[in-house]
């Protein structure tokens, strides 16, 4: 870059090693402070780094001495050294906000003072055995008792089931400085890494995260059976949440979305964080680059933080032999879509994170095919079976087929077997748009919400349903009349082609579903390469077919051919 | 890596720097042999490294003796070191193969051997000025003459137009191996980068290549306007040319497509390629990562050297200041979609390989218009000017709308309209099935390699157009059936509805392109979720206007509502 400043980092951690995989592209020196041979240090070679801990303050002061900006990829520091130095050098974020994010319960009571929806919670400090009964009395059980400071990676965290649990949580975590929270009962848990730069807060996509034993497992961006209005509110919350700090860089926040809808803040981090790593590969900047180019005053375009394609992370965790997370390492290679990130630590722990993998892939169907062998191996190595609600799912369809009644069926059969021999996955349902309407509006305003990218609807005599459908969805739909009882399938025709200006029905011919199957391969091939060449071969077929019949009509004779056509 | 195996790298320029970015994510130990602070040697920090020269035979042993297996970034090293310590150490690829390639002149007759299309060409060497004028006579002007080594960015090149310019063609290289070309008279220049492995010869994507100066300054994936087939030939071609060699990697083939179609492989680099820059971003696997499994033996699916984008990469070149191509850097910085990487390289001397930026997008026409004012900036660093045949184009059309005659033209209009509100593309073309029947064919059948997702035809009466169109086609064609003289419309509605099986047309009400336009919308909006929400929210602002009109009529009483509407 065209200015020399250095980055003083502490902490040299796996974040501190994809921060400066992302410096190093830029050439901007990153000065890390942590032991020799640290993660962070093994990819940056240069005499500013510092060789001690970051819970030494002569080894902090130094650090600020030899860098221009100061930032943090943890936020257990003492913020009280930060703010020692924060006259000779810039911190970021602001020392302040890692004083109050450290504690859990000031971060707690901080977002609330802003207006932003978090947990019920009750300081237990000082309170002894006898607060966490009278907190369960309140907020009933099970409630989460949480250490204030120190706590990650489930360390520091205990579920209270009953009143019979209050001593054992005592004597695991009474030493701590604690506070609890009310149970929050959610359908799944959501992250957004957000950035904050000079100008504004900027978000990263919605993401799901997966947590097992209480440390993050999988990430699925985008989340999985989840509305964009509400991808699209757990940005806005976690814009809001980040807006009440001060300072800049990349922050993440993890979100409980209830089975209401509503969303609560959990938990925010003050620093790149394991719900973002899936943006190395899924998004045009990072959020380590992020972090670079808000802690620098760098241009920040929101644009870059989209997703290039649908991306699965799945964490390395050390498992239950010494070398369990290479198995997963090397088994990753094989996955065409794989990117696999080994961190250079040492001795693998169980539980300790060595790495993780992130597959992309055009749909989030196709990468959670992909993964799912290397996520049955991490189970293998942790022991764990595969439960038995967790079969194995059919390929998301791409097609739905609707129909007005069953006797319509049959009609659908020839373009069924076309979407099936030009193996497009597609989903097959009645939905009357006289008997069942509530269910046609229903299935058609959700419609976009799923997998599917065309509707085709078959309806005889007043024929409304492809028309209904379309007037609930911007999904393009394919109408087939079907010839019913009166008027040869021409009432059925008009009702379809004859939709007023606004919401169209692509119609085809009256019982026609092969051509309707053909044109919704034609609109996936629009968009998918794959799709057109598998139709183009198709095509190609019934070119040499007539082609074929063409010369036997030349060499038989007309009179000879007909006589075969007899047959 | 489950192995400790480490390699050893001859040379630490921006090639290793990006070959150890891809090593230190697995965990894999390169020791460079190259200067103190070289490039590559930056980002890595262990005691492996060799300082000293890749032209040292001690240097070269001590690095074979530190590795288990010994590669190259560079393909002008001393092979005969190579073949020395060949015996201790696994030398990937094969210094038989470096030798050869090395010699530009031995590198075409090898492949020439092997039944591979190169240029013909002529050995120089020895045969003084007088062999130059004597090709002259054979190949006619202008020619390409070559230094068999040592010869790269233009360097060692020179283009010999005239007989007059023989002398200074000797003076030029005169002291150099030479040897002569026929001069390829090219469309454009194509790459594919190969790898091969222990089990076959894998190929990444065609790309083309514009170089400037004879150095590479843009790579484009996929090529501008190349057909697929051309495309899949370039890459059979490519894969063919490695195949004549020994041993595993990624190397790079340079090609010229000729003005005939024809393919002639130009150069080959036994090594990552500037031409595979791209692939770092826009491929799971990129040509670093892939060398490193390839000469490691490690699995290498080729399913993950596919384009997850489009991508466009640009050379970051010293320019006429010491700090242009920081200029550059910083500008793209701006741009969401830009990677930006600089090579850690000490003074900008102009042409200079500084640093690169890749950028990928959605389309290949939306990386292009991303790109450009980088493009400019770099032009106009060097003093270039934009051309007069490079004014900035109209944005690619992703519909077309083609009518029988111009007098559906007023029956379009809507359509057109709704296209231009809704910021699609289109184009309009008359192409009559009855009168301009090749025309017709010759659109329909190109269509695919444009950049037209969706065609919509009109015509009245018999109204062929769109049948025969989606007869030609793989898109998706929609008909707007036109009322002519007679019939009322009803005779195009049933010529577009009954096409046979195998060829659907997705017919609309009679003249109403409104639902045309809209249906051409909702296909695009299968893909591009940017369109879906344009499309969401037009169609918000009709609901509206229903609702407000309902509200009225509520308010005002159908008499009041009904004198409103006389006026």
């Amino acid at each position: 870059m065209a200015d020399k400043r250095k980055v003083g980092l502490l902490g040299g951690g796996q974040l501190g090693r994809m921060l400066i995989e992302a410096a190093n592209r830029l050439n901007i020196q990153v000065n890390v402070l942590d032991v020799e041979g640290a993660p962070a240090k093994q990819v940056s070679s240069h005499d500013g780094h510092i060789a001690g801990s970051f819970k030494d303050a002569a080894a902090v002061k130094r650090l600020a001495q030899a860098s221009d900006v100061v930032t943090v990829e943890i936020e257990h520091v003492d913020t009280h050294m930060l703010e020692n130095v924060s006259g000779e050098v810039t911190v970021e974020p602001s020392w302040r906000t890692l004083r109050i994010i450290k504690d859990k319960f000031a971060q707690k009571q901080h977002l609330k003072s802003h207006g932003v929806a978090v947990a019920e919670s009750v300081d237990l400090e000082g309170k002894g055995m006898e607060g966490l009964k009278e907190v369960g009395t309140e907020f009933g059980y099970p409630y989460m008792l949480k250490s204030k400071t120190e706590a990650y990676d489930g360390r520091g965290n205990f579920v209270v089931r009953s009143a019979g649990q209050v001593e054992a949580a005592y004597k695991a975590l009474g030493d701590r400085p604690l506070y609890a929270e009310r149970w929050a009962d959610f359908r799944m848990e959501l992250a957004v890494m957000v950035v904050k730069t000079k100008d504004g807060v900027l978000t990263f996509p919605t993401v799901e995260t997966v947590h097992e034993d209480s440390i993050c497992k999988l990430t699925y961006a985008p989340p999985r059976h989840v509305k964009k209005e509400t991808a699209k509110r757990a940005q806005e919350l976690a814009r809001k949440a980040i807006g009440a700090f001060e300072g800049k860089g990349v922050f993440g926040v993890e979100m409980f979305l209830l089975k209401d809808g509503s969303l609560l803040v959990n938990e925010i981090a003050p620093r790149p964080h394991n719900s973002g790593h899936y943006t190395i590969e899924a998004c045009p900047i990072s959020q380590y680059e992020a972090h670079l180019r808000a802690i620098l005053d760098l241009p920040l375009p929101e644009a870059g933080l989209r997703l290039r394609e649908p991306a699965i992370m799945l964490n390395i965790l050390g498992g239950n032999t010494p070398d369990s997370h290479i198995k997963v390492a090397n088994k990753a290679l094989e996955f065409p879509n794989a990117s696999t990130h080994l961190y250079g630590k040492g001795e693998a722990r169980p539980g300790r994170k060595m790495g993780h993998i992130t597959v992309t892939a055009p749909t989030l169907a196709a990468a959670e095919k992909e993964i799912q062998p290397l996520i049955d191996l991490v189970d293998d190595m942790k022991g764990k079976a595969l439960g038995p609600n967790e079969a194995p799912r059919k390929e998301d369809p791409l097609v739905a087929v609707i129909m007005g009644s069953d006797s319509d069926l049959p009609v659908l059969r020839p373009g069924l077997e076309i979407l099936e021999k030009l193996r497009i996955p597609f989903t097959v349902r009645i939905t009357s748009a006289h008997r069942t309407p509530d269910w046609l509006r229903e299935f058609s305003k959700s419609a976009e919400e799923t997998t599917i990218k065309v509707i085709i609807g078959a309806a005889g005599g007043a024929a409304h349903l492809p028309g209904m459908c379309a007037s609930w969805t911007t999904l393009p739909v394919i109408g087939v009349p079907v010839k019913a009882t009166h008027l040869d399938g021409v009432d059925s025709l008009y009702s379809m082609t004859q939709m007023p200006r606004g919401e169209p029905v692509a119609t085809v011919g009256i019982n026609n579903s092969t051509n309707a199957a053909l044109l919704a391969v034609r609109i996936l091939g629009a968009a998918d390469e794959d799709v057109r060449e598998r139709l183009a071969e198709w095509m190609k077929g019934n070119e040499r077919e007539v082609l074929r019949k063409d010369r036997q009509l030349l060499e038989d004779g007309y009179a000879v051919y007909l006589k075969g056509m007899e047959k």
